[in-house]
């Protein structure tokens, strides 16, 4: 876009600058107003400026911003306990900065446990085709798309990809430590896993004490109208990522496990992760969601969401195949695949922020608190930019 | 340290939590104050509360924190221009989160290039022994201490370790496409390499078209009195990774390179990374320290601070061995490996905070903003603990 840019030419950008945001609703140099389904791909889970979070963001910054982990960290601790209780499972945490470095930290727990827990040492990570796990190295090579690993080899090995999750069971051997996917694929066109399948998966590992590992770095933290989407599920998984939502613009990533004395001090570590920082915010993030989900406004929002979903499905029939996904991670799938792009433009043009997932899919993730008003603004400016295809 | 705890035990955790800073001197929870001669591991380089970072906080709080790297960032733009202004290089940026992330960054982009730009393609990386470069799979992997990498295989292949630069030279080969290196050794003893040696690691490197990645994550971002250290060695490496400094307690990290075009666009990418507020917070840190260099601050008091080291070396000839380091980088080496721990935790007791690296270096990472008169009081409780030891 730019020639002039430092920046290295990584992202595709469109061409707008917001400024600033209020709510649900983020605003360019020029002022125009645009309404935010995209939250910063599930980011922003408190939209823009929520005022307690305001709050303690400047409290916080006039106290102390971070310490090495060396030290005891009290807002770590409490989040950590937040986190846990929230789950209600019985599992401890991992703080880091990213999707990514929690998918990481997963797999490398995955790995001390298999290389320690059996006579014969297991690595093998079985992952689902479509899926995304993240940009280093190994998570890239997690990441079940072959056409994203073309250059930056040599891999590690032990990563093996199955085309669903029968396959995955099937695939399974005595090499075998885990299973790591999504229960919505985010970046693989919004795809639920079918629960009974997932259940299966579940009891077949526990039986031969392996591990499934559920990254939930884009469908936890109440995107799916609970805290975990494995909640709704009802398994139990070994190990969850969590990222992108969990302090609403500042990052953090957390790996939290019911294994909690395989990886031991020294093992791991992060230099920002956890910081007093980025945990006092989570902190009032998932104080302040949880009061949401409580209030039922979380779960009356998102149907009310839906019925916009379904009613552009059933009036453009030409247009979208269905609506997928769960919860405030939706995705409408398109007949024709060459328009997902303009429609994406359009809807900048028109005022309201979407994102593409897959290669046909308008994937909405707006900010949880996302109010109805907001969302009636934001489709009829969605519906006009249809009318226009 | 604590049994009911959320947390994974990953740290060696010394007993005391801090609940606020000023400058350069943190707070427990009691109000007994530590002068601070570790700033969170070389991030706090601002120290604690600098009054118009937090003015800075408070103002991009109340407009925008995060947006996707799908729009334009316009604070992300400016930083990249400042960061590459400082730098003196022809170079372009990719924010991450992390000092890993930006490592792996860094190997991405190398093998990108070693697999594109030669017909025989090109992928291993010499690493220098004691190297530290991350805690990622690929990144612990790159970092040559061999008993780091136990529990955590399958590694990818492609790493190779050099006992020094004059081995690094030796081992290239035709499979060889970068050596990556820290010019001060951060985690293996604050060691400096040679000048001249690294000189002629970059002239041998530049004739066979190769690349010289400098990881600058602890000696970036003034801490060695220059923007970077790169610049005081007088080298232009073709990749330079940088984080902990860069915004003063918030995560954020960069990869930097005068390879412009070999990552296109969908190569790589981060979610959090360059987001609104990490890089306006890095903004007004960087226009902080600039003015600070030029102040010749920062300079006086290094020198200031080296007149400490010298004394403690030349009065305690029974414990110290000599002292290590450039710029706000030292190490204290101790002939008594065994009393690493103990001083350190004494010099708690006192009232001084002090780090290790390697077996028997004490490592001093200050804010760069220190004061003389927090760096005497601080080696005077230091200098306390020493006589008891």
């Amino acid at each position: 876009m730019n020639e002039d840019s430092y920046l290295l030419p990584l992202y595709n950008r469109l061409n707008v600058s917001f400024v600033k945001g209020k709510k649900s609703v983020l605003y360019d140099e020029k002022g125009k107003d645009y309404i935010d389904f995209t939250s910063g791909i599930g980011v922003n889970s408190l939209g823009y400026c929520n005022k307690e979070l305001v709050k303690t963001m400047e409290k916080q910054a006039n106290k102390i911003l971070h310490t090495s982990n060396v030290y005891h960290i009290e807002s770590q601790e409490k989040c950590a306990k937040k986190i846990v209780e929230l789950s209600t499972y019985d599992m401890k945490c991992f703080f880091c900065n990213s999707g990514a470095e929690a998918n990481e930290s997963a797999i490398k727990l995955a790995r001390k446990y298999g290389n320690t827990a059996f006579s014969t040492p297991k690595y093998k990570i079985i992952t689902i085709q479509n899926s995304f796990h993240g940009r280093t190295i190994a998570t890239l090579k997690a990441t079940a798309q072959e056409d994203k690993h073309k250059y930056f080899g040599p891999y590690p090995d032990g990563f093996i990809y199955a085309k669903d999750i029968t396959e995955a069971i099937n695939l399974i051997d005595d090499s075998t430590v885990a299973v790591m996917l999504e229960l919505i694929q985010g970046e693989g066109g919004i795809y639920m896993q079918d629960v009974n399948k997932v259940k299966e998966l579940e009891r077949t590992l526990k039986n031969k004490k392996l591990l499934l590992i559920v990254d939930e770095v884009q469908t936890g933290v109440y995107r799916s109208g609970n805290f975990l989407m494995s909640q709704y599920f009802a398994i139990k998984p070994d190990i969850i990522t969590l990222a992108k939502g969990l302090a609403s613009g500042i990052p953090i990533g957390v790996m939290m496990t019911s294994l909690k004395d395989v990886l031991t001090a020294g093992d791991h570590g992060s230099t920002f992760g956890g910081n007093h920082f980025s945990t006092t915010v989570c902190n009032k993030v998932l104080d302040i969601l949880e009061e949401y989900l409580n209030s039922g406004k979380l779960e009356s929002n998102i149907n009310y969401f839906n019925k916009y979903l379904d009613h552009l499905v059933d009036s453009y029939p030409k247009i979208f195949l269905q609506r997928n996904g769960w919860g405030f991670m939706k995705g409408l799938v398109l007949k024709d695949e060459n328009k997902l792009s303009e429609i994406i433009n359009n809807a900048l043009e028109n005022g309201v922020l979407v994102l593409k997932s897959g290669k046909n899919i308008i994937r909405f993730l707006p900010p949880l608190t996302i109010s109805k008003k907001e969302i009636k603004e934001g489709f009829n400016r969605f519906e006009k930019t249809i009318q226009q295809s």
